[in-house]
Formats: C-alpha cells, structure tokens, sequence
C-alpha cells in the first residue's frame, strides 16, 4: 500500500487540489439522519458555493458537477424539493461546519498557506475525521493546528468540533465560527425562507433557519466555547444579508498554551417528528466535545463488533472492506422507514440523493445478514412508499403500483430521463424480490403476510396489465415487450432475461402470499402463478446461451478495438449514444446478474457459457459490474477473475494513494460499497441467501492472496461469526439455539456458544 | 359549406376567442422574406405577449402553447437564437400592426366593445387581409371601421396598412399606432439589444431596432399618415422603457367624411446583405398604400397563374387546396438558398421554426412541378447546409455528412429530443433523394455533378459508417440498426423498411455521381451500390408484406378498441409513451410511404397486402399520414378510401366554418399543404414523378364528387396545362416544345402551343 493509511484509517498526507473533492466524499460523516461531507472547516478560497448553474441546451437533462475544489454537502435524509427541470432533489442544507483562523492577519488555507505538514486522518473505528497542519506563516510564527469531529452516532442531530492552535512563540490569533446558507444543490437553490442569526441569552448561539420550497423547515445552532480569554464578537446583521452567521475572537496564543475552540452544532427539521427517539437524539446535552466522543465512540464500536469483516494478508484489501462497511453503516437511517440509501450515500449530489433497485439488489445483503432491523427499515420504505408506487402506475395509465426508477421519500418517479423511467420497470420486481429478501433472511414470516402483502398483489396486478399476452382472451403466452434491463445500453428490448425472471418471481410471490390480501381471489392468484410460468428466459439457438433479450445476437458488434480507444474512460464517453444503443456492448451484468441472484437455475454449463458469451461485450461502464462478475466468476471457480473483479469492485472509493480509484468526489458508490460487502459475504464466503437456501450454507473458496478472512453474520435471527482459512473453515454459533450449517456440502449442528471446524 | 367564404376568399363572420388564435396562424401574410401573423391590429385586452414560460419538470424538452387569446408572431426567416434548454429556434420579432383606435373615449376590442357586425376576409387571390367591422359605441355613435394589410410580395420588407373609420355622427377619435418590441419567442427573450425611438425628420417614422442574442439585427420604420387635421404625439420616451414605439392622434371625424389611416412598415435586417435584391426590395418607394397595392397584386397574380389549381364541383375542396397553395406560395422565400421552408410555414411558433424531412417529401413537389426556380432554393439549401451536416456527423462520432432531423439555418441539429435526433437518420436520405428529383424534375442535370455531389458523396460516407455490415472485414450483408422511420412510434428498431429503401437510393445515386467529386475512387462507389444492393426490406412469412422493421409482426397489439376511448383525439395523447413504443400502432403511413416513392419496386399484390396490413393499426396522428394514404389508395384504385383521406389531409387548417378543423392556431401545417397539392397532382391526376418516369405520365382518377379538376405544370422545364374531366383529360403544351405525354398508357407527341384531348 502507497499511502499512510492502516487497516482502520484513511490518510491523507498532503493537499492535493485535484483530489480535494474526492476526499470530501470519502471523509463524508454521519450518523444516518444527518451526514456532512469531508470539507474543510475553513474553507478554499475562490469556491463559491452559490453558483447557479444555467440550464445546458442539448442533453437537458444531465447533472453537470462543476469544476470546484470544494462542494460542501450536509443532508438530512428525507429533505427533498422540487428541482426546477429535474424533479425533486435531496437539498444540500446550510453548511455548519467553518470555523476558520487567521494568525497574525493571514488566513489559514490549503492552497495559500505555506504548510509543512499536511495530515488527515479518518478513524474508520471511531467515526471521527482529524486534522493536523503544521502551518509556517508569513510572520515567520511556527503554528500547529489540530481540527477534530465527528457527527454524534448517540445524538444524530449533533455534530462536535475542537480545533486547537499551538505556537512556537506567541502569536495574534483570529478564530472565526459561523454557518453558511447560501449554497446550492446541484446549481439550484432551494430555500424560500432564510433566517439567520443570533439565539439565546449569552453564551449564544449561532442560529441559522431555513424553509426549503418542499416546505421542510431545518434549524442549525452552533456553540462555540473556548477557555480562552476574550469576547466573541458576533457579526450577524452584516453576515445575514449574506445568508450566514458567524462570530470571531481575536486571542494571544502564547507558547506552550494551547488554543482550544469547541464547536457543537444541533440540527434539527420539522421531518423529526416521525423520527424514532428524536425527542433527545437531536439535543446536545450540556456536555464538550469528549463527552459526546466518548458515547458516540461507543456506539460505533458496537456497530463494528456487528458488522467488522476481517482480511488477513492483504492490507488493502482490509481498508478497502473497512470503508465501504463504515459508510453503510454511516448511511443507514435507523429507525426510519420514511427513507432509504441514496445512490451516493448521502455523500453528494450526483442522482439527486434519489433511491434505485440498489436498495433491493446491492444494499439489503449487507444489512440482512449483519443487522436485520436495519435491514428492515430499507424494506419498510417500499411499503410505506406503496401510494407512491400506485401514482406512478396511474400516470402511466396502469393498475396497481410501479415503483420509481428513481424514487424519492415519497415513492414517486423523479428519473427525467424517460429511457430509464419509462423503461427499466425491473426495479418493481426487485422490490418484490427484496420485501421476499429481508422476509426469508430475518425469519420476520410475517412480514410478507402482513405489511408487504399488498406490495406484491399491487405490483402484480401492474405486471397483469404491463406484460402482453399474445393471446390476449385466455392471457397465455406472456411477453414483456419494450423493456430495459441492467444493461442499460439496451434501452428498449422484448423479453429481458433479467427482468423477465425477476418479474415471474415476483408474481409467484403474490401468488403465495397474496390471500392476506382483502379482494384477491383465486383465480386472480393462479392467473398470477400461470404468468409466471409462462414468462420465459430466451435461449439462443444451442438451447444453452441464456439470451440477454429477443435478437440480441442481431445487434451490431460493439468494434472495441477499433472504438474504444482509451480504455481508462467509459466506451459510454467515447462513442455516441446511439452506438451503445444498437451494439451488443453490455454496461454491466445483465444475465450474469439473473444468474447470480438464481444460481439454481442454470447449470455451471449455462453460466459458463453466458459468462464467456457476455463478457467480451460488457464495458463494465456501471460501478455494479464488477461484484455481480466477481459473484459469478467465484461459482464458477474462476479464482483469478473473481479476483480481478473483486480488486476492481471493490476500489472505486479509496483513495488513489491506497492503491484505489478515488472516485468518490460526487459521493460515495454506496452500491459499490455493498457488493464489497456481497463479494466477501456471498462470493468468497461462498454464502447462499436465505432465498437460495433454507438453512445457512457456505462454499467458502478463499482468495489466494488471503490468508483468512472472518466475519459476524445473523442468520434467520441467529448470530454466528464465521472464520475462513485456506483448508478451514470455523463457525462459532454465537446464538441461544442450535444452528444447523453446511459447509461444502458437510452439514452439522453446532450448539449455542459452540463452534464447529470444517474442512 | 357552411360559411361565407368562397373559392377565393376565407371569410370569418364572427369574433369567436376559442378560434382567434387559429385565424391568426391561417390569417398569416407575408413575402417570403417576412411574415405577420392574422392577429388584430387594435390588439386584445389581457392577452400580454411577454410571459416568460418557465422550464417544466418531467418532459423538459417539449414545447408549451400558452392559453392565451392572441399570439403575434412576426418572423424573418434565417433569424434563429438560442433558447436555453432546446436549442435554436426562430426567433419572434417585435410585433409592428399596431394601429388602435378610441372613439369618444371607449377603446375598439373584439372582445369588449359592441360590434354589430364583424367580417374579416383573406384574399387568398390578392394576399390581402381585410376586417370590417361596425360598432355601437358606449356614447351611442355608429362607426365604422376598416382595416387592411398586405406585405408586399413587390417589396418583401415592406407591409402596408389602412384604417378608415366612418361614422354616422360627429366623433372625437383616438388614432394610435406603434411597434411593440416586448415579444417573447416560446416564452423565451431573445433581444440582448433593444431601441425604440422616433428617426428622421418630421414627418417622423416610428423605429424600433433589436439585435438578437443570434447576433441578428433587425430594424423596424414605420411611416404613420392620415389626411386629417391635427398633429401626432410621439410617446418615444415612455414607451422606450415599455420596450415600444407609438404615436397618436386626436381627430373629429364627421359623418360623411371618413378618416383614413396608412401605415407602411420596412423591415430590415443585417441579413439582407445575402438576399437577392435586397437594395430596393426593402425599401418602401414613395407610393402610398393604393400604390403598393397594385404592385403586391400584379406579383400575386403571375404566382396563380403558375400555380392554381381549379377544382370544379366542390367549393369546400376547392377553398382547401387555395388555402394550401396560398400559403405555399407564401411561406417560400425567393432567391434565398440560406433558408427552407419551416415546419409551421413561418405561421407560428411551434417546431421552433425548424426545417424537417418535409422539405423534401413533402413540399418539393408542388415547387418542382410548378415553379422548379422556388424549389432549387429548397434544393440549394441542403447545399449550403452541408457543412452544418459535417458537424453533426462529427459530432455523433461519424466521417461524412448527417443532416439534422430538426435543422435551423446552418444545418445544426436542433432536436432536442434524443430519440428523433439520435434515430431519425432518415432524413439524411431524404435530402439526397429531394436533391435527384430537383435534378430530374427541374431537368437540371448538371446539379448533381455540379454542387449537390458533395452532399451524395458525403452523406453516402455516413453512411458507410453507420451501416452494420455483418461481415465486417467484406463489409456484406448490411443492416440498418437502431433507427426510427417515419413512423415514430417506433423509436429504436431495425432494417426500417422506409430507411433502408431511401438509404439504398441514396447510395446508388452517390455512386452514380460521386465521380464528380475529387478523391472520390471507383472501389468507393462501388462499394455504394454494392451496399445498397444488399440493404434489403424485409418481407414477412408469405414473402408478400413488407415488415415496417425487424419483428413488427411481435410487438404488441395496441388494442385500440380498449384504449383508444376518445378517437378525436390522438392515441398518443390516451396512452402512455412506452405503450406507444412497444405496440403495433403506427403515428403515420412508412412503409406505405415507401410504396408510395417508388411505386415500381412493389407489385399492386404488395402494396395492397400492406395497406391491409398496417392500415388498422395506423392512428393517422401525424397530420403527414393522410396525404400518404391518399397516393396509394389512388394507385390500388381504393376511390373511397382515397377520397376520405383527401378530405382528411386537406381540411386540416381550413376553418371550422368552412368544414374544417381549423387547426392553424400554432402555425400552417405547411407539409400537409404540400400533401394537399400531392393530393391532386400525384394522386388523382395520377402524375409520375420525374424520379419515377423519363417522360411525362399522368394517370388520371378524378373524384366522384368533382366534375373537373385543372391545374399547370412544369416538366423538365416545359410548361402545360392540364385538364382533366370525367372520362376526358386534355393536356396542353404551353412550350416551345414538342412535348410528349402518356396520359394511362396512351402515348403522344403535342406540339408547341397545341393541346391533345385523351379519353
């Protein structure tokens, strides 16, 4: 590993301008109902956050991410507001966080200070982001400053800052503290009302309120303390008129007497209401800085000791799994169905803060077989968004309930581009699949019979409508015409093997569980069971090769060679859209990805034979390519290329001097983040689902440059941690209850605080 | 017919709100090189024409139509700006009629005043638009008042005014006039520079100057006189800021002696330096409105002369084709090859005044086959727009040229919907194919070896590179993948059947006349027609349909009978757009279309197969589908049925009250006025293309319900009459040439000035 960083930091030992935003989105913080990206406390100089983008002719549809080396973020998951073009957004909130100083009249920054050292730190473990420079200024003081915080995982509404300030010799300090309105989401601004101020009998606070043209209201107080001699002065009437509050403290550092400030910030919206436990969850209580860190440390290590995948042998590998767990941890809301896991983890702009099948296909996992209320919440979204999903149909003119490709807190279709909205109707099968999912994982039996009922019997009486039956009288010979896959270079094909398979599964699902439902009859039961089995996976002419969709073989070759020149960029950016639309390049898994999710299905003859058919097509141009092959490549016992695809899955994030992509300047791949997750979990643990397996079933195959990997796991409500080395492979129930486990094929009991070696 | 109007005359008899915006758009005059909606001179109250629209969420790339009463429109053809979102559009110019009148203090308005009688006529002979109106006012005076405008085809800058007012007793008036420069185009302003004054000395002229953010400049002088006492009031300063000019006069007018108002507009633009006799044609002379007029009729004769078509037996047709040819004849621009023919007519706002595939399938055969000199500037458009069509190939990563599917004047794609500008490619044979029936037609021959071989050798490279040749390394067995044809229901589809014909066509004429362009090798073109040899259309089983694309025969029934409720309106505006996209419902006639081009590939078999085909499932939504229809029913001696779509195609624009649909509210279905005069000549007169016959071929099918039908033609530069009768078709030669004509199947020589009769 290049960088500094160990198996439970991140470091970052200079600025570099160019990856600025990168580390933004990975150092972003949270505690789910409350996220703040990686920025510095004081700021860059020259980057406005208040620009307003213009809308681009052309492709109008298009986010444009500016050319900035700073793009503050804070969000609270659930503040959506109506973008004006683009449908509603996840609103970038005021920024709490700046707290800058100036040391003999220069102002301290990255780009312009001259600092000797430069030293950023992520505790993964401990949530928590440091800083330390080491700053020679213009007067020639030698000044050392440390800034601390964290988003309280005790207290989701606080966020806790401490900068300290030391000096060789004694220095003039100007600490400033203040919070920043004035910003944009995605180039639009988004806040009706704006107040912002002064609160409170002194020691005051600052205060800034805002009402966002989605009429949620989010009210941010900071206290600033300091034992430090010297009033603050407060300058709110000259900064509210520029949409922020702050105040300032001019102080002598003397040598060998440490500046310290405390920054503790609350946020609370008129969303906590419905949040679980947010009558004390959003107050700071009386106490500092460490008081805070000590009780959100505790929580965190709580969440570890649930969730912690450890790898020997491969330290980059290690932090690579340690990042992606950290900000699915980070970004799950607990407790509050009203929300889900946006696209970018709640650690950016890019997709809007909007929610995908991600939720269902990539995300679930991870939680299901670590924390099943977790787990639980994301499922409880599709149903608590089920009028949502009946809008969406009616607008289309249908029965039933569509759920959005891209969906807000509210369940409706936010997705501009009509391809992808009108088209890519997998996501409401997948959702089906996922309520079945977390139903099957947690042991929750109930859960399908009750809340979820309808989901099923909604989506399948859009399905009933949407799928054409070429004998429309007696509705046999099912087809789901017009539809887009994964691949999403295919935007409008018939009889989709992905979709089409999810789709039959979901009718069986309503099928099974429907009756709970008032008004669902039995024949409308069986026509569901009958569609199902009569939507069928195309084969190609050697009855073996599972066809992506009808006349894929038709489509013109791709001509990699001779297009796809720079193989470092997407094919998608080097070629026209109407290229990738009639070629037989792949974005991603498309059958490979059915197979992954129905290994039962297909023989290893069919996945072979897919696998070497698709992948010479498939530009992996989707960050979810990756994991789906690596999945893939593991029950086929391709070692080397699940290990290829494991190495590029699972380093999109991390940063480039960790060995990584640093690609988490616009949020993070949170997706990515939960096939890291899947990859160890399902490929490499060789785990089967609770919907591929009754009882708990491994085929561990141990990646060669590994020389072990361990893991918790829950499993139907029993904990279990699991051990993997080459040749063995441990399982300790750590349960109150007989845990039943096979391991490559050798099945055992193994009593409650026991555990079993395997071969 | 129900209303007033007569063969020459569309005449409205009443003020009715919910039509008025439609006899503005059917109202339209101008010279070609300018163009004024119908809209009345007083203007109406309320209607503001400076909204600015704001962007929508969800179809952001669609046009609004604002419900409004009123909407100027004053376009100069080639004056294109850019709208934020969607690309260039014609730009609306300010708005220069303004002419209003008060009497004793009361303000004329259609909508509020009291108007005993109201009679607005159209000239379609004269090109004049004249309004009686008489009306009671509030103090109980009768008065009457007249208007009249014409803009004048001698000087197509200029546009002349009239008002007189009568009255029975004595009354006080109020005589305003004025420029209204605060227009917006599709709720969008255009005008970084704006000037409003008075110029010159007295008697002063109003002007108003703008220059567009297209970097277009364009001036507005109005001259104001009346023989009546009294000084006019210039109200420059307070208007400026209006973003207007004005003036007024206060006048007792006395029983028997009427006021008379004039008022004569140029307009000119920094354009004119390009345009062919733009010296004096801008210039409005000395003469008064009587003097203009004269000059503007005498030009408008000659224009009848050359192109009426007489039909006997049927007013209401009779008034429809006038309509049609009025404003063919209107829309074209003289001698100017940097412009088309929009898709409004530059009647109105929608289609953003951009030039489409109509050009050359639908409006080029009246200009060929009665004035071949207006089509070559049609023809010489695409020439001149050839490097546009470089630059849009390049630009989707293509060699050659690739017209625009929606063109402004420098050939730029404008479309800013991808799945038309992406898939449409048709267009780019369409142009090729209009440049070879200019050539024929025209009997040009030099054309096609002269400036037009660029544009075959180009577009044939696009071609060559967009083709899938499914043997890549001998490039044999080409495909066309991934297009849309005429037919835009079906977005993504190949080997169009519509596409794949024009696309072969179009090869072979390049490689007939690629030699004419530099570097252009034998192996080249003979790659051309070996390609378009081997680009097929597809036949269904019996080997008799021809498929609209590959696996039409799958997609989904679009079940009409259930979800087609309301048939007065479109289908697409009752279903959902991925309905449309997956169903066998056809917007428009394609492959009939294509039978309906080279009637000689397919046999009567062929073509009556596919007319029984596809006729159930084509919704007629696109206005272009009847005319379509028509020919081939004519062709499959369906009199009926061609007559019901004679009707259909023709009465599209013709108002309410004379039988039709009024449909001219947002501009002249100026492709459909093509269709109508296709109609005639192609279809019931049964005239062979030059495309499709060496010499002149006519097989008459004279409609049950007219006793005769008369029209001239121009073939390969000869001039004739033709006239045809039930059972009788007399053709006369008005060359100095013998001419030689088949009139079904009868083959004979005429000599010059003489006339053969045929039964």
């Amino acid at each position: 590993m290049a960088g500094a960083s160990d198996a439970w930091t991140v470091v970052e030992t200079r600025f570099d301008p160019a990856m600025a935003k990168a580390y933004e989105g990975l150092f972003t913080l949270g505690s789910g109902y409350l996220h703040v990206r990686g920025s510095l406390e004081e700021h860059l100089p020259d980057q406005p956050q208040n620009v307003e983008y213009e809308r681009r002719a052309g492709n109008v549809t298009s986010e444009e991410f500016r050319n900035v080396l700073a793009q503050w973020g804070t969000y609270v998951p659930g503040v959506f507001a109506r973008h004006p073009t683009l449908n509603n957004q996840m609103v970038n909130l005021p920024w709490p966080l700046r707290l800058g100083l100036a040391v003999d009249g220069e102002r301290l920054s990255a780009t312009s200070s001259r600092l000797l050292e430069w030293r950023r730190e992520l505790s993964l473990r401990a949530a928590v982001l440091r800083r330390k420079v080491l700053w020679e200024t213009e007067s020639g003081a030698m000044v050392t400053v440390n800034f601390e915080r964290f988003v309280s995982a005790m207290r989701p509404g606080v966020i806790a800052q401490r900068m300290t300030v030391e000096a060789a010799r004694e220095i003039e300090a100007e600490v400033t503290a203040g919070i920043d309105a004035d910003v944009r989401t995605n180039g639009c601004w988004h806040f009706g009302e704006v107040s912002c101020g002064v609160a409170g009998e002194p020691p005051q606070d600052l205060r800034v309120c805002v009402v966002t043209d989605g009429g949620d209201k989010v009210e941010m107080r900071s206290r600033v303390r300091s034992a430090a001699p010297g009033n603050w002065e407060f300058n709110a009437e000259a900064d509210s008129r520029r949409r922020s509050c702050g105040q300032r403290l001019w102080v002598r550092v003397a040598p060998g007497v440490p500046l310290s400030v405390e920054k503790v910030t609350t946020v609370s919206t008129s969303r906590d209401a419905g949040r679980e436990g947010a009558g004390d969850a959003g107050r700071a209580g009386g106490g500092g800085y460490d008081e805070l860190l000590v009780e959100h440390r505790r929580v965190w290590e709580e969440r570890w000791a649930r969730s912690d995948v450890e790898i020997e042998g491969d330290p980059e590998s290690q932090l690579a799994a340690r990042i992606a767990i950290f900000h699915l941890l980070r970004a799950h809301v607990p407790g509050d169905p009203r929300v889900a896991i946006d696209a970018k983890g709640y650690a950016g702009e890019a997709y809007w803060g909007r929610y995908f099948w991600d939720t269902e296909m990539y995300l679930l996992p991870f939680y299901l077989y670590s924390n099943p209320d977790a787990a639980r919440t994301l499922a409880a979204f599709r149903v608590h968004t089920l009028e949502g999903a009946k809008r969406n149909a009616a607008r289309y003119g249908y029965p039933g309930a569509r759920y959005a490709w891209e969906s807000d807190a509210s369940g409706d279709e936010c997705c501009p581009n009509w391809q992808y909205a009108d088209h890519e109707v997998h996501v409401t099968a997948d959702v089906a699949y996922g309520l079945a999912h977390y139903a099957a994982a947690s042991g929750d039996s109930a859960f399908l019979q009750g809340p979820a009922a309808e989901v099923l019997v909604e989506t399948a009486r859009y399905w009933m409508e949407r799928i054409t039956f070429e004998d429309r009288v007696r509705r046999t010979r099912p087809r789901l015409l017009g539809v887009m896959g994964p691949d999403e270079y295919k935007p409008i094909t018939n009889d989709n093997a992905y979709t089409n398979g999810l789709v039959a599964e979901s009718l069986r699902l309503a099928a099974e569980h429907g009756q709970a439902v008032v008004g669902v009859t039995a024949s409308e039961r069986a026509a569901w069971r009958r569609t199902a089995d009569g939507l069928s996976v195309l084969r190609g002419s050697d009855g073996v090769l599972v066809m992506q969709c009808e006349g894929f073989d038709g489509f013109a070759d791709p001509e990699f060679d001779r297009l796809w020149i720079d193989r470092d960029r997407t094919f998608a950016a080097q070629v026209s859209q109407e290229r990738l639309y009639r070629g037989k390049c792949l974005k991603q898994a498309d059958v490979l990805m059915l197979m992954a999710i129905f290994p039962d299905k297909f023989t290893d003859e069919e996945v072979r034979r897919a696998w070497d058919y698709y992948l010479p097509y498939t530009t992996h141009d989707s960050s979810l390519s990756a994991g789906a092959h690596c999945l893939v490549a593991c029950r086929l016992g391709l070692d080397d290329q699940a290990w290829a695809f494991w190495r590029r899955g699972s380093r999109q994030d991390l940063p480039e001097a960790d060995g990584g992509e640093g690609g988490a300047a616009e949020g993070i791949h949170i997706a990515g983040a939960g096939a890291v997750w899947m990859m160890i979990g399902l490929g490499f643990g060789g785990l089967r689902t609770a919907l591929q397996s009754e009882e708990l079933t491994l085929t561990p195959r141990l990646p060669k440059a590994w020389t072990g990997v361990r893991f918790p796991l829950v499993w139907k409500g029993q904990a279990l941690r699991v051990e993997i080395a080459h040749g063995r492979t441990v399982i300790s129930n750590r349960s109150e209850r007989e845990l039943v486990v096979s391991v490559r094929g050798v099945r055992r009991a193994i009593a409650p605080a026991k555990e079993e070696v395997f071969a």
